[in-house]
């Protein structure tokens, strides 16, 4: 089915979608929906491997949040989806915790739209090697975060896996928080979309690829994955186009196409697809999200302490 | 006719190309192709006011130089490259020169694909103010180079003309070479395409676009215009698909098609396309151009003491 | 005098200081004192030639806000400190204005304690294209401001005098407001102070510097310069340190000594003093000096409106 | 001894000489000068433990590369340091190695004349991870090298020794080399001397820092350690500005003096001192020092190929 193999996505919501319109409901996958005031939420549920297969994503519970209007900056807007993220994020990763959190910021700083997990880590309220030292009257109050962005294979040559595991052989923590970019098919998940995984993540997860994952089977320990789609890939928007060419034009003629790789050139599988103003828009997540795992993280410290601890 | 409509390109080549496809050879343009070594050289030359309306690009000369190995960064091959650009800008804009060359490099510098301009600027052998200043030896082989990045409407609140027009004002310059990132139509393109162009720019050039370029017309003085592919528009890509699957699979079925807005979402609209490592590429092509540039302002200024000169 | 003229210093307030230390009160030079819960304001103005050559500042107002608790980063301190910084600018500047303001940062955006203006721009609300965009109810009570980061000569090859003078004579602004690094003599000064002077600037300002200065006299119209020290010279730091010696243990050596330059080496005077910690305090500086300029300059607009248009 | 106690420097060559100024020959060390055109060479060998406690700095071999003219960017110059340092490390760390290499750049990326261990990293040629993929022709000579930058403590909450053993653990290589920014005391020594060492390092090394080091003794395995002075801090500075005033006027004078804190306020204590173009003379040493450990890694790659390799 080229309309789905062309479709990378990480977002569980998309794979499950694609594959439900395709198949109709699929046994062992439990999902809900919920509206609150213009932000929607859905909870995916992959309840056995059989599933799981068949969506192309573990085990495990997905929550997502869409909101459109989330790429116009609206302050009070902002805040509310900072709020839903950081309680579900308290919810799943049982937050705050007395032992050692480690939040782990994937992807490449140089690379804008890769640059998400980075840029959280940098605004994290990191207090494991100060928890000690703090006055009085804030130490008692604070959890023990530590932050690290291992890089990527291409500039580090270690597996990202290996380093994580290393560090978190070292110094014990709990549970890992990872924060990544993400792959979705439709544009309109552009910096709209955050979903929160308790699967931990696969990188460059796909047929074939044999990398290991960041999750409690290789670490040991829970690892919750935060992530938001930046970039689709050029093949998903090509099928994304002739979808909707085929769905208003031509039913018919979706199923006589077998492949896309055959007449589409090459460099097309070789782009990316994001926002014209991709730079603003990570900057603005990033803040969001370092602010939603900052108030999961150390629900005692007020927002005021938080900005005068932070730059 | 949608599948022109819909693409955006600031390249003649390809705006030439598209229009012939349907309308066969046009009156009023003349070009020619040449190959060396794997680097393709065309130059279109727009002569009458009909075949510039025909093709949307003002009158005058088009340079443009097409290597797909560019992306690949061999030194020889940039090497080469830099210098076919080095000696075409030399003769378009009659360089080297007494007077004062003033180089403006066009585009937001926080936003990876449109800095492009402001990255060159920043590696350029500026001379103006030195001239009386260096060692005999150097000074007297040396030309006046200044440079600026004015930045862009939206982050000054003036338009560039203005702020170029204001500079050329007072410091009265010979010529303006102005660099910028341009939007091409095909995947190929990107950052594969250089184009020079007598003409000065037109920018965010387009139907119903009244904003003055900046070129002889407005800045009194001739403006050669160095552009080099970024990004392709979201809607140039579905142009791009639709054409490609029409072509192998459908012909008949292109003409029936009126606009491709009507059945794409209005996200697409909003995306850019450009390479997964455009942080590189655009790295690459700017020390390139900026190469290129300072050999057709400097050539009596060897290799050796250009990179002492620079950093 | 060696530890004057080894002392180079852009605030009026060292400079008096200095110059009355060792000759007592200077004709010409009027100063008041005031504290606002541990934010010292000096108001200094130079009323006569004679007062402007012997403390090299040009005649007009002063005025210098001290608060070294500014580097700690507190919410509440950091929002009084922008309030009275936005209070006096508007007296200063005549804002809001119905005219254009043109905000200017000088200074080098790639050398970090030289970054402060062009940090400023990038944060300020610019509203001169968009006034009659902007939904009704903004835009009738937005005033017209414009902001440009010229570069600095070694960059762009042009004295910075000469492109503001150029976008001036273009746009037409009634005021400009420039926003630069200065140098400080005391380290307790480092971004804990702020002056804001009606005399515009002289850029690179020292004994026989004949580079023209930004000011009324050379645009035409009332210039307003906004500095915070970020640097201390090599020498200054010299000179602070010796006269710290004599004044302890040895008040009559200080008189013996002619020069620094015979026993301190070259290297000394090519280097310069700043915070460990300058990355973060430029960042929050920059906030601080937007924050109050768009203040100054939007009176009508909220704190929350003004948040959302900005990033 | 005041002007010892105030002057941290971590090249073992001035730590040496401050020693031998006041005791003259120490036992247990040993040293040997060299000049090559220009640059000069110091091989500094720490023998016994109370040579060690004496000089503070830990036994080994030290190597340092002294160059005033490397401040000026003469290429021709540059690489010819770059050749010495290569022919160096090879020695010292026995490279090119079958084992895998780990590089670990050291220090902070956001703050400039903290930034030269991660700048080098991301100019290093990484093999580690594709050895096996590269072709025949390349990949029979290349040796595996991996590199991280592990951040600092303020950021990651985490001892950056234990992110080093964590990783060093999992991927066991069989050498550690080190690149960090470091503090000298004289201004002469800023980006032009080049230290490497086979003792590691020891973090924020001082009287009574417990921190452990990053060394043979806490990874299993040798460290090899490359420092360039970036910074001085501000109590060296005034040490050296007293030490010149004394040394000249008033010899007697130094020996009565206690301590710097008594007069010397506290502010300049929290001062650093570096280079007016720090962000320019980091970007060179990062590329000469990427250089020079390509080299000494992979010394069957040509020039020429390593340039088309990397960026």
């Amino acid at each position: 089915m080229w309309w789905i193999e062309s479709s990378r996505t990480d977002l569980a919501v998309e794979r499950a979608t694609m594959v439900q319109q395709r198949e109709g409901q699929i046994p062992g996958i439990q999902s809900s929906e919920q509206d609150l005031d213009g932000i929607k939420i859905t909870r995916v549920q992959v309840l056995t491997p059989q599933a799981a297969a068949k969506v192309g994503k573990p085990p495990g519970r997905y929550f997502t949040l869409e909101c459109p209007q989330l790429r116009y900056r609206n302050r009070a807007l902002l805040k509310k989806v900072a709020d839903v993220i950081s309680k579900e994020l308290s919810e799943l990763a049982s937050l705050p915790r007395k032992g050692d959190v480690l939040v782990v910021g994937l992807g490449n700083w140089q690379a804008t739209p890769d640059a998400l997990g980075p840029r959280v880590v940098a605004q994290l309220m990191v207090t494991r090697h100060i928890r000690d030292y703090v006055p009085q009257e804030l130490g008692g109050r604070l959890y023990p975060v530590a932050a690290v962005s291992p890089g990527v294979l291409g500039i580090t040559g270690i597996e990202t896996i290996d380093i994580v595991r290393g560090i978190v052989n070292q110094i014990k923590p709990e549970l890992v928080i990872t924060v990544d970019a993400l792959a979705a098919r439709s544009p309109s998940r552009l910096l709209t979309t955050v979903q929160i995984a308790d699967t931990g993540i696969q990188p460059g997860s796909g047929v074939g690829n044999k990398r290991p994952g960041i999750n409690q089977e290789t670490l040991g320990i829970p690892v919750v994955a935060i992530g938001v789609p930046t970039v689709i890939s050029g093949a998903s928007i090509a099928a994304d186009v002739l979808d909707a060419y085929f769905s208003k034009f031509n039913p018919h003629a979706r199923a006589t196409l077998d492949s896309v790789q055959d007449f589409l050139g090459p460099d097309l599988f070789e782009l990316m697809v994001t926002t014209k103003d991709i730079d603003v828009q990570i900057h603005e997540m990033s803040k969001l999200l370092a602010s939603a795992i900052n108030h999961a993280s150390q629900p005692a410290i007020t927002e005021e302490e938080m900005l005068d601890y932070l730059q």
